[in-house]
């Protein structure tokens, strides 16, 4: 399989939940002119996207919504539910802990760390707060392959390091900054005033 | 001036964090290569954002970080400060609300709503929560140009038609759904669970 760009990566996750939807609402096929309009973005780029691992609509028939859903789920790794570790039971941390869409796309968070004396051995939602000490005994324990990084800044890259000494090698990180990793490990990064900021762009240059 | 990408805007964006960190560390001239070691991106992507608007660095020594800071800033709109409303006092809400990111980078919350009478009348760091109702007239009142939705999904598209009556034109979208706006209207979508996706696609194909 060719090397897929991650802003297709992300279009086929917009994909996903457009087929979702229309799944829902008891749709059987449906064009790449459709996906194109409702995600706002030109039908060659769905196309195109979709050309990348071989699914091709039947001229003007369209995709089976099913058989989509279930390609792009299998692509994604959507197929099985992942064992989510959360660093930093803060206001985003606890943010997180209810946000819905994770557990709904199979991102299960199983394990709960925070620093903090006065936080580690409580609970939240029925899951014990460990102390980032633990951090490898508790990964292998709850068979951690994602860890979300909703530290302060300056201990996100220290906290990383120790999950990445426990072979952890996914990270999606909520602090606002770069963190370093080798090769074989994969960061993304989720900066909210990146998006304000591309907002301030707009209205700044369509006054 | 071309029209700029939206990953373009994006990666300036990060560019500018690089900058603030560089010259907090004292650091006066920066190469294009600097810069995309840092980013973990090529230097020739470096220097093609960077001449769309005009910025080169002197052969041999790089940008002056004062000036190329001070360049995006102003390209992002960042010279002033936004003022900001947050619907929806849920625990995503609650989280940016202290999500310190935002005023740094000069993006005021200083209006929230919610729907919910147990809310209502409330305060949160010394805000008044207002109904949704009264949006237009709280809008005007501060001054609102930015509103980041926070509420479920099912209410979204609602909230930003009231937003876009009061002349609000550029929204950050926490809700999991797509929202629908004219073409002078502005969306910018926070899904967190894109990202996650990208991570389970990175481990599916990398075991």
């Amino acid at each position: 399989m060719k090397k897929i760009s991650d802003s297709t990566i992300s279009r086929l996750s917009t994909y996903y939940r457009t087929l979702n939807r229309l799944i829902d609402q008891g749709v059987k096929t449906v064009s790449s002119d459709t996906i194109a309009e409702i995600n706002d973005i030109t039908s060659a780029q769905v196309r195109k996207d979709l050309s990348f691992f071989g699914a091709f609509g039947k001229r003007g028939l369209g995709y089976n919504t099913e058989a989509l859903k279930e390609e792009i789920s299998r692509i994604l790794g959507l197929k099985k539910t992942w064992n989510v570790a959360l660093a930093g039971v803060g206001n985003i941390g606890k943010a997180l802990i209810d946000y819905e869409e994770f557990r709904k796309q199979g991102f299960i968070i199983t394990a709960l760390f925070d620093r903090d004396e006065k936080k580690v051995g409580k609970e939240i939602k029925g899951l014990k707060i460990h102390h980032i000490e633990n951090v490898c005994q508790i990964t292998r324990e709850k068979n951690i392959e994602i860890a979300i990084i909703a530290v302060p800044a300056k201990n996100a890259q220290d906290v990383v390091d120790q999950f990445i000494t426990c072979g952890v090698r996914a990270f999606l990180n909520f602090a606002p900054i770069t963190i370093k990793v080798p090769p074989n490990v994969q960061v993304k990064n989720e900066n909210m005033s990146i998006e304000l900021e591309a907002l301030s762009y707009y209205l700044t240059q369509n006054k």
